[in-house]
């Protein structure tokens, strides 16, 4: 990295503003500008091709021990260096990501008494602009406690913005679409479905915060590398509209211990004039991150699954042994799901269609007395139920070239996790696992804490680093929301962190526009196991008075393998509706998960979004286009497609007379040569979708099959 | 155990006093009598030898979750038993141990709904009263959160007592004595010098409370059975003299979380005539523990050890490899303590004079950097210092008969420790170790927890549990107080959990009259690691300017081998101070540990104590005898000799001019021929002390010494 020490701007002119320091992007599109005021107080502004989009907002911290305000500053000194290098991946979106950012540094010292030193630190990217806090290793401060961090975003007016409440403990709620001024996010009274959750502000959101503006500008709003630190929610000023950030306090009241040198998390302000830009720019979010601690991260796959799970969500079997545990909790007795001849069956699915995993959850002992009952020793991680054999499972699974999928729900109760940590994982290395999911179902234990502050934060990290250790990759449920962590933990292979698909088995569900937001708010920060692909939309066949149903069309469903990124994809439906329905089932076969590239082609937040991705390493690409509770055509251009070459396209569309409610299982397969001069229109019913696959057409099929149109 | 179905008084005459169940000791010198009134309140009292002790106090729950008040109950059924059987401990101060007692159980429900079922239980016993109460498996009552136990103990006056503030966290206080309505437990600003406290109400006092009625009876009033529940605090009314429970709460607030089948531990009230009887019914807890659940004990090992630790309390050597870690918190840099070469001069000084241990603190890396910090990652428990050879003192100690004492200080990170202590046990069963001092300095993570709530009084029979797998003997620091767990988990061997006598090493110390309290407090719950011992009374040998001084003689130190009961004792003050006084420091070679009887000869709490104690399966007797600040003269009958015989007793007391201040090191030692018929008298200096060894003459003996007088 070249840096070079240099004041870029000193405006002594302006008696409120002493100095000012100013940053471009590469491109140069994205201006941020630093001011130290005369009176000490640090703020930063940001604008996008010349138009404001963060006005002037002020920064600073109060820590606790030593009772300190850090807010008026004297520079000491500033430093800007640019950056500009790619790097790859162990698995994603792109094969290859380039880094290119200009950043500045100012090094300022507390006004008066002690000397703290802090430094702010401004990354600018194409994309957008990260900010950070540092505190280097310095004589007067060393241990310190956060009482709270004062970053504001002062946004330019009343932006459109789809946000969930700000809450210490979930992210599962759906999704509101409404002015800033209007946000209410009442009394935690929304999503009663969900468990735990610690409503703290009828004025906060969490971030990834997704705006619009008037004048058209998409505006999002995250962190990035979110360790040692709670999670920061945003607490919006109605009539100034500036976002003030809230961090997650821990059982005592405090926001964080830190030890210097301590960095902050980046807060990010992603920004453009095509929404398309926003989701490609979730790369901005992982070049903030560190690079891969992961030495040898073979033992990390990709893969798709199948499991022991959706079935518990319908009521069809049941988590404990006793039959009681259903995702309705209804009361009524239902088998056990976690049996060595059920698992077997799933086994024999996963072989026959290519399957590399099956999830088992409910196989171990506890379910039966646990779910909102804040108890601290529920599980063990290595006890099973009588009627699952782990090591007969483990052998027939390798049998078939298929590893079972663990499961470590956690109760919440993570002070006994982590007491058991080494032991399961070793049990799981015993038996030939190298996958776990894990759970946070509940409010968290050591009691007081959160699931999105600072100790959980470091739960989260510590898994990570700890299933590494074991080369084993974890994919969290109810964790804090994702920061772009998996470019450092790369076996941090996804979370959950958001209303997934399960919400449609027993709650009002989540309605059609809800995958379409999703990728501009928790997908910036890193992938999502969604669980999509189920087939049996209306969940009725399972219990007559069931009236839950998935808020999609079968084809949606398909679709969502592409424009819901993770490196895991559950297909997650029965094998039996699976079989009823090969045709489209031959979609979740053929889709990869690692990619080489990705092209966001169309998207509107809460409408509609189309993205095409390329397999890793192959030259087979795929097409996923979604619309919310709206039907719209949308045009797809193959203009990606490598010149003068012909490929088929097999598309997996909603028929004519589908409707995500009146008729969602109608869906059409037409098989087409295509090359990259053709445009495809594609009509999305209501609540719809298409899922595209593209293959280099053989010989036999250009004789075969006829051109698009 | 023999039940009986019986209602043994119903007294429907009274209309306050619906119903009364009297039940009396075996030897009918105490008389419990409970009421159940017309409104449903539930009360007790006891008197002693026709005496009220406790006059009419009641009992009940406040439950949160579900939010029921039990304070208002009918009577389903009630049931009284007489129990007599006698039990031998693993170790202690009796081979022996009788339990009888009689039962009676109050099954009660709750007057409204819901249908809740508790059954308070009284033992009475000839020491004293047990009390607990116990909520049974049913219908309406399953998880269950405890807001506050409210049992009272209302006393008859305003009786002198020796009292501690009450607090969450810690019990290193020194002990007041004062009448109740004198009681001001300030506002935590008592024994500045202890760093983590949680002081509450002003009016609050811990238990073993000992009091003193101006009629002469003794009262002490504690817990047994303390597992997973929080410790009790007792809060004064000092109009009424009624003392209530006041249960430690946690990061939330609440007091515990419980599930049916659910038990309390016992509320304990002892009560005698004569203060020896008081320090002879700690029996009386032990047998309203359970069993031991350590099936093979022959790892627990009473012993006296040495160590290198009193050196860093008086500044010569430090715990950290920097050098600046001691006692005093002194800036000045030392030697670090814990190397190889120090260490096996004192595996040879342990080897040379029959000591089995060597506790050797400071041996791991973290000490630099964590004292005061409320840092959760410090110790991992397996990584020395670079000049502490692990392996290389394990031989060495291995060829000399002695083994290392293992030392984790948690840093009161007990989450940090629990993740970590597999790990470390293994490290420790790896090298040859099986006993282990832990240390919990310091506010506890989680963060809202305390030292003396639930989840710590958990965390504790867990490590007793896990240690006991590992077969590891743990003595605990900072630790809840005992309440007679010892008998259930000998494993856990001792704990310190009161103010030992480290606090002379850098604070005001110790008064003369602390260890006369401490028998009548503390130790009713069990052992205590006192470290007794030091030789080297004044502390300005280590530093010119150190004022503090140990605030007894040296023949007192040694008395307290005796008079402080612990099957581990250290002697803990430096090898070079004990050869300069090796006439002496025989005693501390001959005392055993593990004892076959005790006798508690001549008793006042503040004031002095005699304790004579057989050594187990051997003809000895030991005998210690402790004074105030007051000289005193006192006589001890040597009637417990077996009659006939001729003993050697060498007296090790003060000498004519000794005074803990003025000449503290001036000792005497004198052997005489002594019988069952002969009564010493001995002179006990200011602060000081005498300690006798009794052992069965020689014939050389009878013909060289000289007869008592």
């Amino acid at each position: 990295m070249k840096r070079n020490l240099i004041l870029l701007f000193s405006l002594i002119s302006c008696e409120l503003y002493a100095q000012t320091f100013t940053v471009q992007s590469p491109d140069k599109m994205i201006t941020l500008s630093a001011r130290l005021a005369n009176n000490g107080t640090a703020s930063y502004e940001v604008a996008y091709k010349n138009k404001e989009v963060i006005e002037r907002s002020t920064m600073g911290f109060v820590l606790k021990d030593p009772n300190i305000t850090l807010n008026r500053f004297s520079l000491v000194t500033t430093d800007t260096s640019t950056y500009d290098k790619s790097w790859k991946p162990v698995w994603g979106e792109y094969s290859t990501i380039r880094d290119q950012h200009t950043e500045l540094r100012l090094h300022l010292k507390n006004k008066g008494e002690p000397d703290i030193q802090t430094i702010i630190v401004f990354r600018v990217f194409n994309e957008g602009v990260g900010i950070r806090y540092e505190f280097p290793d310095q004589e007067k401060l060393d241990h310190f406690v956060v009482g709270d961090e004062q970053t504001e975003f002062n946004l330019t007016g009343d932006h459109k913005t789809f946000w969930i409440p700000g809450d210490y403990d979930t992210n599962e709620y759906m999704y509101n679409t409404t002015r800033l001024s209007e946000v209410d996010a009442g009394s935690g009274a929304m999503s009663q479905e969900i468990h735990a959750k610690t409503f703290f502000n009828k004025n906060a959101v969490q971030t990834p915060l997704m705006m619009k503006s008037s004048g058209g500008l998409y505006i999002n709003i995250h962190e990035a590398a979110l360790l040692n630190y709670p999670a920061m929610n945003l607490v919006i000023d109605k009539t100034s509209f500036t976002l003030t950030s809230h961090l997650v306090p821990d059982a005592v009241g405090n926001k964080a211990y830190l030890q210097t040198p301590a960095k902050t998390p980046w807060r990010t302000i992603i920004v453009s004039d095509k929404a398309t830009d926003i989701i490609a720019a979730n790369r901005m979010i992982l070049n903030l991150n560190e690079p891969s601690t992961v030495k040898d991260p073979s033992f990390i796959t990709p893969q798709k699954y199948v499991g022991i799970w959706w079935e518990m969500h319908v009521g069809k079997s049941s988590w404990d042994y006793a039959g009681g545990q259903v995702g309705s909790q209804q009361q009524s007795r239902v088998p056990h799901g976690a049996t060595t001849a059920n698992t077997k069956k799933y086994i024999d699915f996963a072989s026959k269609h290519g399957f590399k995993g099956v999830l088992v959850e409910g196989w171990n002992t506890g379910w039966e007395d646990w779910f909102g009952k804040w108890k601290e020793d529920v599980f063990d991680f290595v006890t099973p139920y009588p009627d699952y054999n782990v090591k007969e499972l483990s052998r027939y699974g390798a049998s078939k070239g298929v590893k079972i999928i663990m499961h470590h729900e956690t109760s919440g109760a993570v002070t006994n996790y982590e007491r058991w940590m080494d032991t399961a994982y070793k049990f799981m290395r015993d038996h030939g696992m190298n996958a776990v999911k894990s759970g946070y179902v509940g409010r968290i234990i050591p009691r007081g804490e959160h699931h999105d502050g600072q100790w959980m934060v470091r739960h989260y990290e510590r898994v990570a680093k700890k299933t590494g250790s074991y080369r084993i990759s974890v994919n969290m449920h109810e964790s804090v929301r994702l920061t772009g962590l998996h470019r450092t933990y790369p076996n941090w292979i996804a979370s959950e962190a958001a209303r997934g698909n399960e919400f449609n088995a027993w709650s009002t569900g989540n309605p059609p526009e809800h995958e379409t937001i999703l990728p501009f708010t928790r997908l910036m920060g890193g992938p999502m196991d969604y669980t999509p692909g189920i087939f049996q939309i209306k969940l009725n066949v399972y219990d007559v008075i069931k009236k839950e149903q998935v808020h999609t069309t079968l084809a949606k469903q398909l679709a969502l393998y592409i424009t819901m990124y993770s490196p895991i994809q559950m297909a997650a439906d029965l094998p039996e509706n699976y079989e009823k329905h090969m045709d489209a089932f031959q979609f979740i076969k053929d889709v990869a998960v690692d990619w080489g590239d990705t092209k966001v082609l169309a998207a509107e937040p809460g409408d509609y979004l189309v993205i095409a991705r390329k397999a890793k390493g192959k030259p087979t690409w795929f097409i996923g286009a979604i619309t919310d509770e709206q039907k719209r055509n949308t045009d797809v251009s193959f203009s990606f497609l490598d010149k003068g070459k012909n490929y088929v396209a097999t598309i997996y569309g909603d028929a004519a007379d589908a409707h995500w409610e009146k008729n969602p299982q109608s869906y059409s397969i037409n098989k087409f040569i295509v090359n990259s001069t053709m445009t495809l229109n594609l009509a999305l019913a209501e609540g719809g979708g298409a899922a595209i696959s593209i293959m280099p057409a053989t010989a036999n099929e250009l004789k075969t099959l006829k051109n698009y149109r």
